[in-house]
């Protein structure tokens, strides 16, 4: 792992960059069926969770907290699903998908269920706009117990 | 969160127990399909990652690292899927699933896929022998960064 990170090129194509945070690039998938992040730890050659350093973990992890509660506070999913699966683009990925009991394939998972449905621009913006509390959060104030627990 | 944990009786019709860590209970999913193994963190209520504290949540990674390695090890698997859905048992638990190119439903996630076919004794007493090591893991050497990094 000691060349330098490149995103994947699929993982490129099927998600819109939001924010670039510590460990991770934060990306919106382009699908209209649910709201969709993955997180993307720039650590180059990293396929399993196993594959980051403790101290990486502990960042992804504040990382992932920060972005599930931001996801179910704005878009009020009933469930949020958390995977990191790469069975397809083997780069670690980690995705965080807001699920509704009404969505297009409840109660079963999103992978390899239906074909994506491209976002409108419109409805691109839309997410973009509900997310721009994520863009620059303060991870010092972050990191302290009192405001994640 | 104040009343006393008690497991899914979806989750516990559903698998077999292995051990208890710390935080989680081990448990086998009887499919003979793919070594399956679950981590279910013994907080009453918990639906969601972030509904655990932040030390609880160390020690899920630590216990989630842990067993990811050991299945790794193990079963030689070609990728590891772990993934916190809940879209049918919302008590939180945190999957493990070795996956193979060859395995039936490769690429695609395991989940609503194909129905699960129970094991015979003598494959569950096969992968229990084999996770014969993770039953009572020390794991105050494992806290140490030099173990786990």
């Amino acid at each position: 792992m000691t060349s330098e990170f490149e995103m994947d090129a699929r993982l490129d194509a099927d998600t819109f960059p939001v924010a670039q945070w510590p460990l991770c690039d934060v990306r919106l998938m382009n699908d209209a069926q649910y709201p969709w992040l993955i997180l993307v730890p720039r650590v180059a050659g990293a396929r399993e969770l196993y594959d980051l350093s403790e101290v990486q973990r502990r960042q992804l992890d504040l990382e992932s907290i920060l972005l599930s509660r931001t996801l179910m506070a704005t878009f009020k999913g009933d469930k949020l699903n958390v995977a990191a699966l790469g069975n397809v683009v083997s780069q670690l990925h980690i995705h965080h998908v807001v699920r509704f009991e009404c969505d297009p394939s409840w109660p079963a998972p999103v992978w390899g269920r239906l074909p994506p449905q491209a976002m409108s621009d419109d409805l691109k913006s839309e997410r973009l706009a509900k997310l721009a509390s994520i863009l620059a959060p303060d991870w010092a104030a972050l990191s302290s117990n009192a405001v994640l627990d």
